[in-house]
C-alpha cells in the first residue's frame, strides 16, 4: 500500500509540547501543504518478515527505524495484527534541512500503514494518529490551508482544512542553501521551548496571533499575512536563541537571504520569508510576482536548490508509482 | 586639548530608553573598557572659527557634525563661552560595525571639550555629560569594569568603576568580518525596543541578571560569567528580531563565527561570544587561552581584522600626540 503526503509550512509555528509522549502542543498552529515537497511511502505487512524492515531515502537508519516501528506498533494494536512490515519511504527533498521531512514522512506512513493494516480511518483519526508519531505530521493529512487545534486530550488534538489549495494562489519558494544537516534535532530542540524566558509571553499572545492570521487568510490580505508570517518566524527563532542552552538554527546563508528578501521589499517586490528549524529559507510571494522572485535569485551561486511550491492537497493513497 | 577614550563591551546591554532627549536608559548596564579600540579627539575653542569644524576619521560628516555641535553647545552653556571649535577625532577601528565608536568618540569629546572650555568636571559629572551625547559613552569615562546605574533623573544616571582593569585578565578578541556598515543606526534601533513583545519581560528580569553578573565578576567565575554574557547577547538580538519592524543586525559571517565558538567549547576551549548592533563579533576568553583562540582563527580567510583587547582604563587627557 502506497501513500504520498506533502510537507507543510507553518505560518503559526508549533514549538513546545505539554505532553511529550502524545505530542500535545503548547499552542494551536496554522500551515499550508507544499506541492513540491512530498514523501511517498509503501508499507507491506507480511508474515515473511521477522522484524520491521525500514528503508528511508534508500538507506537503513536505526534511529528513524525505531520511530517507524513505534508508529507501526500503534497501528498494529488498533488493527489487532502482529505482522511485521517492510517500509520503503522516499522524499523528493533532503532531510534535516528545515523542510519538515518528518511531517510528510509520518503523514504518508500513517495513511499507507493504516490502510495496509485494514483500518479505515477518518481524516480526523488519521490526523490524530500521525500527530503521535510527529506533531507536525498531523497537518499534512488534511488538504490545503490547515489548522491544528491544540486540544486538551489526544482525541481533541488534530488538524483540519481551513481552505482548499485553490483558495489562494500563494507561492512558497524554498531555497536549499547548503549540504549541512542540523546539529540538534527538532524533537530535542522542542524540549527546550519552556526554558526560554520569553516562551510564556509568546503563548499568551498566540490566540490573538492566530485570529489575525486567519483573518488575513480569509481576506487574502497578502501584506497583512506576510508581516505576520515573517514576525512569527523571527519570534520562533528569538525563543530558540534564548533557550537554555541556546538553540541557534539560523545558518549564515539563511541570514543572507533573509536580508535579501527585506531589500527586495524596499525595492517594491513584495515577498516575505519564513523559517523552520534548519537552513532552508521559505520565501512567500504572490503568483504574479514569481517571475521577479526567480530573476532576483538567478544571480546567486550559493543556492543549492530552488523548489517552487503551491498550496497542495493532503495525504492520499496512490495506486501506481515508481520506485 | 586632546583626550583619548576606549570603546567598551557591554556584558549587560543598554537597549531601550525611557527618555530620548536625556538618554535615560530603561535598565542599568555593565561593561568593560577595551584596550585595543580607542578614539583620540582634539578640541580647540578659538575666535578664529566662524562655526564648528568637525573632522571625524579624516572626513566631514554632516550628521555626526550635528551631534558633535549639539554636545559642544551643552559644554559651552556650562562654561559660559560662545567660541566655536575645531574638533578632530580619530578612531583606530572602523565605525558602524558594532564596535561602539560613538561610545569612545563621545567620551573623548566630552573630556577634551570640557577641559578645553575650562570646566573642571569630576568623573561623575563627565559621565553624566557624555551620556547625554551617546548613552554608552558614559561607560567609557570610568576605568576598567563599569556599571551604569540607570537612575531616575539625569544626575542619577552615570557610570562608575566596579573594578580596575587589572582585576581580571579577561581577553576580548574582536573579529571585524566585513566592510559592511549597519543599515539602521543604533540610535534609530533603540527607539524600537519597546515594540518587542518580549521587552517588558526582559526588563523585569534585569536586576536579577545584573546581580548574577556582578557575582561572577567578583568571584572571577569565568564559566558562569561566559554563559551569562552570551545569553545576554542572544537575548538582545531576540528582542531586536521581534521588534516591529524587525531589526536584523546579525550578519551571515557573524553567525558563522558564533557557531564556531560554540564548537570550540565542545572541544574543550572555553570561549564565549558577545554581540552589539553590528557585524563585529566579540570572543571572550581567559588570558591563558588566547594562543589557542588565535590558532583556531588562523585558518579562516573571511576575517578582515582581529583586534585583541584587554580591560582598559577610562578616558584620559593626553599631552602629546601625533596627527
Amino acid at each position: 500500500m502506497t501513500a504520498v503526503a506533502p510537507s507543510n509550512l507553518a505560518f503559526i509555528k508549533y514549538w513546545g509540547k505539554v505532553d511529550d509522549n502524545l505530542n500535545l502542543p503548547a499552542n494551536s498552529s496554522i500551515s499550508m501543504n507544499l506541492s513540491g515537497l512530498t514523501t511517498t511511502t509503501t508499507v507491506d505487512f507480511d508474515n515473511q518478515y521477522k522484524s520491521d524492515l525500514v528503508i528511508i531515502d534508500g538507506k537503513k537508519d536505526e534511529k528513524e527505524s525505531l520511530r517507524v516501528t513505534l508508529h507501526l506498533d500503534r497501528i498494529r494494536k488498533s488493527a489487532k495484527i502482529k505482522l511485521k512490515a517492510r517500509v520503503v519511504s522516499q522524499s523528493n527533498f533532503p532531510a534535516s534541512t528545515g523542510l519538515s521531512s518528518s511531517a510528510s514522512g509520518f503523514a504518508a506512513l500513517t495513511l499507507s500503514a493504516s490502510t495496509a493494516a485494514g483500518l479505515k480511518l477518518t481524516e480526523k483519526e488519521l490526523s490524530i494518529l500521525a500527530r503521535q508519531a510527529s506533531g507536525s505530521a498531523c497537518r499534512s493529512i488534511p488538504s490545503g490551508f490547515v489548522e491544528w487545534k491544540k486540544g486538551q486530550t489526544s482525541n481533541e488534538s488534530f488538524a483540519y482544512s481551513l481552505y482548499p489549495p485553490y483558495w489562494w494562489d500563494l507561492i512558497d519558494v524554498v531555497l536549499v542553501l547548503s549540504d549541512g544537516k542540523k546539529v540538534v534535532s527538532t524533537t530535542d530542540g522542542q524540549k527546550l521551548a519552556f526554558s526560554s524566558p520569553f516562551f510564556t509571553n509568546r503563548l499568551e499572545r498566540l490566540e490573538s496571533k492566530i485570529k489575525k492570521l486567519k483573518k488575513s487568510l480569509a481576506e487574502k490580505d497578502f501584506s497583512g499575512f506576510g508581516v505576520l508570517v515573517e514576525n512569527e518566524a523571527l519570534e520562533l527563532h528569538a525563543v530558540m536563541l534564548t533557550s537554555i542552552p541556546s538553540l541557534i538554527y539560523l545558518h549564515p546563508e539563511t541570514l543572507f537571504f533573509m536580508q535579501e528578501v527585506t531589500k527586495w521589499r524596499k525595492e517594491g517586490l513584495e515577498a516575505y520569508f519564513s523559517l523552520n528549524t534548519g537552513q532552508a529559507l521559505h520565501i512567500l510571494c504572490q503568483s504574479k510576482d514569481l517571475v521577479r522572485v526567480k530573476q532576483k535569485l538567478a544571480g546567486f551561486r550559493n543556492i543549492k536548490k530552488i523548489i517552487i511550491n503551491r498550496p497542495a492537497g493532503g495525504a492520499g493513497i496512490i495506486t501506481s508509482h515508481l520506485f
